[in-house]
């Protein structure tokens, strides 16, 4: 057992009568006195399996219960059923009892703090995601080649589905589906474990290349009918999914990607899919349900962050107010050339919205849509990136996560401000010390639902880290000179940073307060000021 | 006197007692049955003037009446006073008369046609503005020049003010003012004759290049005092400019130029002046008032078009439906590089807002803002341009003015929607048509307030001159591929326009119905479709 690490102990004993989803398999983990119940599952070939994710080091003791043999056959011991290595030794009877070792390598499950997000470790996580809506369900030696890609890109978080995806270049069919097929539909009792554990490879893979799987739980673009399960049997594969995946630590769940297109779910089944998953995950990954259109209601209780599909990515502070969550442009469509609106960003764009959603205080998410012959488009089947934005997004993470902690929103001028603040100034009249602000004055006069635009128009992407760092975005600006106002009492390096063509040039040292500084007069520039 | 063309009485009596801008001087002017009051002016030396506008052809007779010399003289005939050629003969007690001809030359003042501009010869005008903001306010060299630079750009409408500019940039005293100075401010009923004679000096030289001249009658930036004058002298300057100016036919009236940063007048105060204004110009001039931030209610009855500042330039469908006129961005930022937000756009960013706003079938307003040591930046001062968006502009006019007339919004898929039509559907539900559309009905359960981002997100620029012509604008979309949905009983020929190379190049001809298009996958592509 090692800490931060995906724990397995497996079991032999006889097919399960009934549901191969829902078996009566439960375990217990004890840790000086912290005790965490947790649920088995059939793994196929008469084998169970119980595992679990431990988030501290030190002496474990566990048992395992249930009436899974329902033929009333005591199991076996797990030694004796194969030769496996990765199956760990137990009975269903008895406790074992195990040391948990810290390793130093694996940092553990990704949770929210804040408006950001850490390892269990405590190191920063900064998600730079892209997006291989179909990842799982292409042929082998396509996987392949898509992990490979993602072995020298900059992206440590990735979307994909469970379910495979019919739409505009998807008209494959996937190698396995996740269940058996039935009279009418799929059984989800009757798991297709080749699925599953080709799943698991791919997401034991992307752990161990530091990405986090962000796994979209349902979609619409289906033929095969996996978005009309219908509630009593999404809950049952929701069950056996979280049974078989929540102890792998570098999962998020993404209820759904675009959940308001999908009419066979309402309002009601997507809280009640949250609440199910937070009450079964018995360890809290991050959870979200992402949008077409409308955002669904990220203050419910159970959601860790704001999954969002726009374009607005420079709308993180009101965001903010109004969830009180992180928040993701997890599409904020792609690169590429293909007819579709959503997926012919150019590459600057795209790079555009990481570095604006970046100093704004949020995070972005990639997708490449180059049109091929071959119909294989990165944004669902993976294979190779061919676009130019990657690299910069490289350069981009490079810059923050040299940085000592997240980037917080800042501003300056009157973009500063957040709606909130403003619809507050309206209702109750500003305070003494802005009643000479001669331009926010004028901007109290915007009608109520005119204000977060001009806010947007308004708002300078500009992020600070403390007193730390502070990393200012000009966008399309094609300013000749900017200014900073850094503190009176700190002694500043200031950077000026070409983020298309990727050059950091030092444009000043030793300097604080109000600092001038020069610029080349042309689009997508950035100016980073760190503390010396 | 010619149609269309500012016809002038002088006449000349003792100097005015009281006030030099409220003369007691009336003229009704009759052709044909058609009767029009318009009052004269007080021009100095001993001069009055009538002027008045002749819109149509034909015979003319007219009588002068008023007390204009309060000491009882009888004004003498014109002819003796002088012999400037372009001063007329009458008599304030006898009546003229004069065929007024039809020349072929002048077009007329500009007017409102629907969402739209003409002629009142019957000639489409569209607005292709810039803005000279302090134009009238510079030594004669300068202003020379700025009529020269103009004489070869391809703007046919120029922003500039009646009273001088003080701000960044803009510290120069002018060489002369609207009035005389009077102790703590300006007599304002002593009007400066030689600033009213070199104002419209220009004015007509932008009239004979053919240039409407949108005259800002107030304004913010301002450290002698014009933005104070306060509401009653307000009125005096306004009835002694509109007395002058309303029968030059080049002109328009922007009451303002940011009226929501003076704090001096009230909201009752503009409306004031855009009821003052329209019933003292008899000629119905287009009027409108320019925001900083909460634009006027352009639906105020006087008011005939929206002059917006805001980015938002694909807004035009909302704009008309909450104000049921013509949208002209006026200020949508400017082309340059200095430090503000609003001064350092990209040539290829103010060509798109050009482009953008005219396939949404309404007008842009170009500026230039490149920093010079010498403090000439054209958007204040004139001079010459530097950008390289002026060409581009010029490119897109001549597009567009080879239309049979002008664009109107289309648009196509979700973006076609207004807002308004969207919350109609919310409210009332989808009529029976609507109902199987998928993404219409996820689109529907949007947030009320959120419609507005998601239609603008979702727009295409693509405007349509009845069945004559399509022109949709790709803006930043790299896209290979697009399509156009054509009429089925027309034959079309389709260009690939590289809106910022400025080439045209066909891509089909004889073509109808849904026609795919090759684009090259770069931003800044449109496509037009002619009817042949």
């Amino acid at each position: 057992m090692r800490q931060y690490e995906c724990f397995e102990l497996a079991l032999k004993g006889a097919e399960p009568e009934g549901s191969w989803t829902q078996v009566d398999l439960q375990a217990e983990f004890v840790c000086e006195g912290n005790i965490r119940r947790v649920e088995g599952f059939y793994a196929g070939d008469g084998v169970y399996k119980v595992r679990f994710y431990p988030d501290r080091a030190g002496r474990y003791s566990w048992k395992v219960t249930g009436a899974l043999n329902t033929r009333g056959e005591e199991m076996c011991m797990a030694a004796e059923m194969d030769r496996r290595e990765e199956i760990r030794r137990t009975t269903a009877s008895h406790p074992g009892r195990e040391t948990c070792r810290t390793t130093g390598t694996g940092q553990g499950i990704v949770r929210v703090e804040g408006m950001h997000f850490r390892y269990d470790n405590g190191t920063w996580y900064r998600p730079f995601g892209t997006t291989v809506y179909a990842l799982a369900h292409q042929e082998k030696a396509l996987v392949d080649t898509t992990m490979e890609t993602l072995r020298g890109a900059p992206f440590n978080k990735v979307r994909f589905c469970v379910f495979p995806k019919h739409y505009d270049f998807n008209h494959n069919e996937p190698p396995y589906f996740p269940f058996e097929k039935k009279e009418g539909g799929w059984d989800v009792h009757r798991p297709n474990f080749a699925f599953w554990e080709a799943l698991e490879g791919r997401i034991r893979e992307l752990d161990a290349m530091g990405i986090q799987g962000d796994l979209i739980l349902f979609h619409p673009y289906d033929r095969w009918g996996f978005s009309e399960l219908g509630k009593e049997d999404s809950l049952v594969y929701l069950d056996y999914l979280l049974r078989r995946l929540s102890a792998m630590p570098n999962l998020w769940w993404s209820l759904a990607n675009e959940y308001d297109l999908m009419p066979g779910y309402s309002h009601k089944d997507w809280e009640d899919f949250a609440g199910f998953v937070a009450k079964h995950d018995p360890y809290g990954h991050c959870l979200s349900n992402h949008n077409c259109m409308a955002y669904w209601d990220f203050s419910q209780k159970e959601i860790t962050h704001c999954s969002i599909q726009d374009v607005n990515v420079s709308e993180v502070p009101e965001l903010w107010e109004q969830y009180g969550k992180p928040v993701i442009f997890d599409e904020c469509r792609y690169e590429g050339n293909i007819i579709h609106s959503w997926g012919n960003l150019s590459a600057r764009e795209m790079t555009r919205r990481f570095w604006t959603a970046t100093c704004c205080g949020g995070y972005c998410t990639h997708g490449e849509t180059y049109y091929s012959e071959d119909e294989v488009l990165w944004w669902a089947k993976g294979g190779t990136l061919k676009g130019e934005s990657p690299a910069r997004i490289a350069f981009l993470r490079e810059i923050v996560e040299s940085l000592p902690g997240p980037l917080d929103f800042m501003g300056e001028g009157l973009g500063a401000f957040t709606e909130t603040q403003l619809q507050t100034m309206q209702e109750q009249g500003p305070s003494e010390e802005f009643r000479e602000n001669f331009f926010l004055m004028a901007m109290l006069e915007l009608p109520r639902e005119r204000l977060r635009s001009f806010l947007v128009k308004e708002r300078v992407a500009l992020g600070h880290c403390g007193q730390e760092a502070y990393l200012k975005y000009l966008e399309r600006q094609s300013a000749s000179v900017t200014e900073l106002s850094l503190p009176q009492n700190g002694s500043y390096r200031v950077e000026v940073i070409d983020t298309w063509n990727m050059t950091r040039t030092v444009a000043a040292k030793n300097v604080c307060g109000k600092v001038r500084v020069n610029l080349p007069g042309r689009e997508d520039m950035a100016v980073l000021a760190l503390r010396q």
